[in-house]
């Protein structure tokens, strides 16, 4: 069944920061919507590259070396083995596209760590 | 280098109708954008599945037992193998993600196949 979907209308079924869930699947890549808010954890996908799509607010990834400023209509692609920490001052709502390997928390497996879901 | 892209910025430096330019890549996927007016031509993709996520106007997408709108903030993912004919009434921006193998008329190679060009 091919249908379409409203990124707003999947954003109003989420009930907490931090947790992606699955809205779509191409090929090997999912794509995902997250609401965030706070600060995440410092992680790397060993293999993966990580797009992030801002769809509301603005997004500062912090980086080693740096931070990255991404507002609404913008995206990044942070690229496998780059150590990156996710800020969300305000809410912010992303559209994220990732290979389905990913895993939300990348090397540091724990209490913020998150199972496949479909929304 | 890891930087913010502008997906309005990228839209405003497509010159043509139809041409899909690459505006990013997450491991095996490119995403790019475009910019549709018109019809463009009945095909399908063998192993492809293709995103296309509405960035501004309303897309049609006939398929062979019906069509599909989209309109802004929503995507539709066509699966591979799925005959399909994007329409623009009037002049629909989109973000399309999709692996690199992808060619912009699927089995139908002609004057509008487009070689991958990166924005």
């Amino acid at each position: 069944m091919i249908k379409t979907v409203s990124v707003a209308d999947k954003m109003a079924l989420i009930g907490s920061y931090w947790q992606p869930r699955i809205v779509g699947a191409v090929n090997d890549c999912y794509v995902k919507v997250a609401r965030l808010k706070g600060s995440f954890i410092w992680h790397h996908h060993e293999t993966e590259d990580e797009m992030f799509l801002v769809v509301k607010g603005n997004l500062i990834i912090k980086l080693r070396d740096g931070e990255i400023q991404v507002g609404e209509g913008e995206f990044v692609i942070i690229p496998r083995g780059v150590e990156h920490l996710p800020v969300a001052e305000d809410e912010v709502q992303v559209l994220l596209l990732e290979p389905k390997t990913t895993i939300n928390t990348g090397n540091v497996i724990g209490e913020k760590t998150v199972d496949d879901q479909w929304l």
